[in-house]
């Protein structure tokens, strides 16, 4: 089986995008369901997707465990999978981890960009690691099955959360520093603390995180994951595509600066580019997964590797992390 | 298989109850775990029951569909299953629906003794039936496998919701008011178009809804059960004792005046009897379900209507009503 699954997507959604990724034969999405929301509307951003699985139930439904990405397969649909990529659903709330999981939240960083109640994000100046709550709350993620993704996170923290967690974690969306030296991106050591305690990282596809941005080569995307596979092996890798397809800029301004400053915050972009970049134009969007196969085959990784790259590691991860601890 | 199961309780919970629900082979409970209480404010009361869930693991867990009695019984413990008995959960959010059933809500009333969004109360001086939202509310709850209960609603609001919804809904805790003219009990015209429809009717052992209230016997109660069964057959009879054991009288008085009133509302008690009457002598608590099974023997119920009675009518309802529209 070749199952085709992307680490992460914030896009627009709309019935475009779904068709898309059925065009593009995606079984499984992890989409991101908030940013800075708090609880409450966080259960709002779950209803507007109930109402997306009632209204495209031929194109999309609510994935919650691995075998959901079987049964796209075999329906002919794309199971769609929840995460935030800020604690804010638990607000300062240790049940809302259970809670959450119940609705089908299934990754959580455990921070965003600034400091968060639990880890520190990767654009503050300082990194005082997991806090008291998030020492609990990383216990609780491990006992009902929610996966600890530090993508935006900061070296120290990501360390300490890998350390710390009884289960194996997740850096959704990122690429290594040594590639494209941005704050987002992962050092070596890092990447290799990640894939020895048998965590997953997801390339990412965001121009800010390529190497020549929007600009960047299929050729130098694929062999940037040849030599991160030299590191951990190809088995710990997949695609975390962190596509934001159809989003006005108003949304970038949002993840960035949510309500947590009254100036404007560039993040990765800069005063003079604050929107989104264009894609690299060969990978466009979900219709785009074959043009990543044809280049991992030409940097030299076989069939079996191609495939647990494009889906099938996130698909055994997906295995051994959304149920409760064993 | 004699399952017994309990269409409602709302005891102050603590081990000593969970234990006399085993002592008393009870296999599921419709527990209350919402009167007045908001979307935010139920869920922190889901948090309670998922930390008795994980304390009291070995004498209770979280019920969620019919096959779970039958998991308590494998497993020697009781299925607690949530329910609400009033809408207030639900907001003004039709959404929220479809979220609380995924985080386990099986049951819910219409309204509680007042007028709701939804429905009227059965204290109200004009009942004008199921309101806008009210239908809409019907059509989402028969959509996703909640129960409509109409425990507490008035006759005209009962009636109406018996006659819209597609799926048979239930008066989990009620008597007949011709045995006792109480005005939470059910006249004859809402019990026969109850049964009628398929719904259930589960009889209640709070001493206000009894013949003699406190006094009442056990050959009287079981004597109006078969007087029932002559109206709408034994199939669409159950129990919902509304035990509320153990709970101190701030909490019945939380039932009734939540925050709709800063007077004092005395519901079916009164200024000279604000608190709770003792229950009879006969059903204490959770122990005594083998007394009902003698006195349902006794007023000359056959051995399978009996299992019925107590737990079997239950279990089909249940199996027929949790899941999604067929």
């Amino acid at each position: 089986m070749r199952y085709r699954i992307d680490g992460l997507q914030y896009a627009n959604w709309s019935e475009k995008v779904f068709r898309q990724m059925r065009e593009g034969g995606v079984d499984a999405v992890h989409v991101t369901i908030a940013y800075h929301e708090n609880f409450r509307e966080t259960v709002l951003n779950i209803e507007a997707w109930n109402r997306w699985f009632e209204r495209f139930d031929d194109l999309i439904f609510h994935g919650q465990w691995a075998e959901d990405v079987e049964k796209a397969r075999e329906t002919g649909r794309t199971a769609i999978f929840f995460g935030f990529q800020n604690p804010s659903p638990i607000e300062d709330d240790i049940g809302l981890v259970e809670v959450l999981h119940k609705l089908g939240a299934r990754f959580m960083q455990l921070s965003y960009n600034n400091q968060s109640l639990l880890a520190t994000g990767c654009y503050e100046a300082e990194d005082p690691g997991i806090t008291r709550m998030g020492k609990q709350v990383i216990k609780e993620m491990n006992r009902v099955g929610m996966v600890i993704d530090m993508s935006h996170s900061s070296d120290r923290s990501t360390l300490e959360a890998i350390e710390l967690s009884q289960r194996p974690i997740a850096i959704t969306h990122a690429n290594p520093h040594r590639w494209a030296p941005a704050l987002r991106n992962k050092k070596d050591d890092v990447i290799r603390a990640l894939g020895e305690s048998g965590g997953m990282l997801g390339f990412s596809l965001y121009p800010h995180h390529l190497k020549g941005k929007s600009d960047c080569s299929l050729e130098s995307f694929c062999q940037m994951i040849a030599d991160t596979a030299e590191m951990v092996g190809p088995d710990r890798l997949g695609i975390g595509s962190d596509l934001c397809q159809d989003q006005p800029d108003s949304v970038v301004e949002w993840m960035r600066s949510g309500r947590w400053t009254k100036e404007v915050d560039f993040g990765e972009g800069s005063a003079a580019a604050p929107g989104f970049p264009p894609m690299p134009q060969w990978f466009r969007d979900n219709r785009d997964f074959g043009n990543l196969e044809a280049g991992l085959l030409q940097v030299g990784f076989d069939r079996d590797e191609v495939d647990g790259i494009l889906g099938m590691n996130w698909h055994r991860f997906f295995a051994q992390s959304f149920g409760p601890a064993g």
